[in-house]
């Protein structure tokens, strides 16, 4: 029963070019859809906090005609058991499984956010929360970021580099590790390098040892660990902390020589900043850097990142 | 000045083979009334959890072309003071009859759910809270579940057993009670006993002796102690953990012997499983039995139970 | 980049009484402006709880065929940094700046409501989140109740107030300082003051010593110590506690002596009794006062005055 329709990995788009272009027709013309999603809802399920992904994807949803239903996980509605099998005896009052059914009953899409939880490799990898939405829900599962990626916001940054990139230029985008006072997941960073590499530019991911990113992500695309060599040339500097993969988890460095400042830009090609955002000031980047940034603009085209992707999907269901 | 119009009762349908027959007509054709309720707005008010219930409301309501606005009080609101005339002093910073008559200003129709708090059973059975927005509120008044009733669930409940009966029989339905960790409200299972007796079917209850529901109640309906005598022949078995009503709001009993398995339901006559969800997978059922079962078609229900009684509660205003 | 139109300040009202006339007119018509809004979207961003203004803002939308975004700051989205420059290595996740520009990429007009934390005086009076609000967003920003003003709550008021009056006859209003558990920003208090002042009204202030609100703000104003000779011949009471301005933020008195009670009002001229809500009963005033009062015909207008606002700065934009 469960619906083939999906946003839930560069996989899932048929023609990025394409995607990407339509977001630039609806940033022109933010209501020339707003029939597409008349009568239908969205249900958008957090299982963790969200001001843009929260915000736009309403915003996206309400541009295509579509109603929304907010559901907040664990504040709104019960504790979730996760494990198949389970005797459910304790805190856990309702099973995923049971949930996922029900709440795709009463919406057209089904959207969730749900971060790794950075404990277990193998778990945060298998992508359980998302694969129980793939496989219970009767509608079709968008993707507000998963455990080990974040689409939406890979689509939104492709769109920007789009919009941003120098003609006649293939450019040279630079993914580049930074500190943070805490454990993040990978899951941005894995869905920049993926859509980067279905897209026409040149990259080079840049971390300290030991932060490599897993190795079927970054396959075909060099691993510099000295950034000032990484940053030479560059036409986009993308920022981003991230846990180690290896010591899976773990917090290896916070090293402030990462922290992106106006001294590194200066050895690249005029880069444009980019951060997904939320972004920790005069930690990963200076504020100087971030005040000269085109972050800003990268956030605004989450909106038409979503609204694209929701109405790929809805066209899937009318077929 | 507060309106006679409500849902919060058997005793508000007037008929209801018309109303099931409605929901089921609203299935087939889920954006026929979307002009019902144009204009108009549904206030949804929150003590306490809700994941059926908040989503199917708020679909409910965009179905019928209403607009909706959710609160959590509590969360989003101010601690609100329950007794008359207490001087305010201490943490309650707002008494209920003044939130109620506010929030009916901005909305067309006021719903509520507020649960038992299991701690004194007239002040439960008493409805305060509910009976305070029928008292206070300008607009009618829905039930979302109240202490001690829950006839949107009863009334989906309806529509489900008459989808999945065997034509030309007169269903043999059984309420069981079953184990659970926690005390529970009676709700449920008051308003289920409540709409079945109203309904085209034969009704037995099978609890642990001193799981009596209010005589009120059961008034008329048979009560077997013995769950596997009350499961012969049956054609529905709908399990609900409760907690004592005559020792009230205690946990007299967590035997497993109650819980529902595939050897009890094979005492059956092949019975469809109902349960109005959440429910602890192998403590009040097993796996097998749920996975079996027809509970998600049973939650689908409450959409289109929703959808009806706000559209017949609109009605009633416009006359 | 932001935007000139605003309301958050009585001087953001061009014509108080065209503007009350035009609520008036709404109430009468509530459905007469649903297209102004049509295909634009509000953020209403929530830093404190709200009851009133958040149900009677969304329903204020909706009346203007408008969307809402609704985001609790904190429990939805993240924990933000207020100061500028900081290294960002301890809690918060996110600079207000960022969040502001970002949250005004999605929307066409973004509202906000964030107290006093009445712990300094200069930085609340300076209304650094309101005004980072006005600085950093794209789009027009509406105060939904800053440090030291509530404006809506306000321009409700002055609808009431106009409504209530006895024709031919300038009313005398008092706003009168009432005891109360916990130290409460002078918001309200200011912003009727500003209000009253700009409408057709005389006003007196009376409060114990020591709780005279900003010069600024009660220049031109009577403040009388001696309530009962502040009550004489008055046409409203306005009661509302505030902190104290002098001693910042302290509780300098609860004297129940200054509790507004059947007795007080028998001083005044058959005077009616307003309190923006919520009330701490038989603390503030009494049971009985309330009961006879006009506080819910005042809440009610806090959805025209929504209404009002938003469609004025709705027509600054489109110019």
């Amino acid at each position: 029963m469960s619906s083939t329709a999906k946003f839930t990995n560069i996989t899932d788009v048929n023609n990025l070019n394409a995607w990407i272009e339509e977001a630039r027709y609806l940033k022109r013309n933010p209501h020339i859809f707003k029939k597409v999603g008349a009568g239908k809802c969205i249900g958008l399920v957090f299982f963790n906090p969200s001001l843009r992904t929260r915000m736009s994807s309403q915003r996206a949803a309400q541009l295509l005609g579509m109603d929304t239903i907010v559901l907040n996980v664990g504040s709104d509605g019960w504790n979730l058991e996760m494990s198949d099998g389970a005797v459910m005896d304790q805190g856990a009052q309702e099973h995923i499984k049971d949930a996922i059914q029900v709440m795709s009953q009463y919406c057209d899409l089904l959207a969730v956010r749900a971060f790794a939880d950075l404990k277990n490799r193998e778990e945060d990898y298998s992508e359980r929360i998302l694969n129980d939405f793939i496989k219970y829900s009767d509608v079709p599962v968008i993707s507000l970021e998963s455990a080990t990626g974040h689409p939406l916001q890979a689509f939104a940054d492709m769109i920007t580099i789009e919009e941003q990139r120098a003609e006649g230029r293939r450019p040279k985008v630079v993914l580049t590790w930074a500190p943070h006072p805490r454990a993040l997941p990978q899951a941005v960073a894995n869905s920049f390098v993926e859509w980067v590499k279905a897209s026409d530019a040149d990259l080079v991911i840049t971390n300290p040892e030991g932060y490599d990113l897993a190795k079927e992500v970054t396959e075909g695309v060099k691993v510099e660990y000295d950034q000032d060599k990484a940053f030479a040339d560059a036409d986009f500097i993308y920022a981003k902390n991230w846990s180690s993969y290896e010591e899976y988890g773990k917090i290896l460095s916070t090293d402030s020589a990462w922290q992106v400042t106006s001294e590194k830009m200066a050895l690249t090609n005029n880069a444009k900043f980019m951060h997904c955002l939320p972004i920790r000031r005069n930690v990963v980047a200076s504020d100087e850097v971030i005040d000269n940034s085109i972050v800003i603009k990268q956030a605004e085209n989450r909106l038409f990142a979503a609204a694209v992707a929701f109405k790929k999907v809805l066209e899937q269901i009318e077929k």
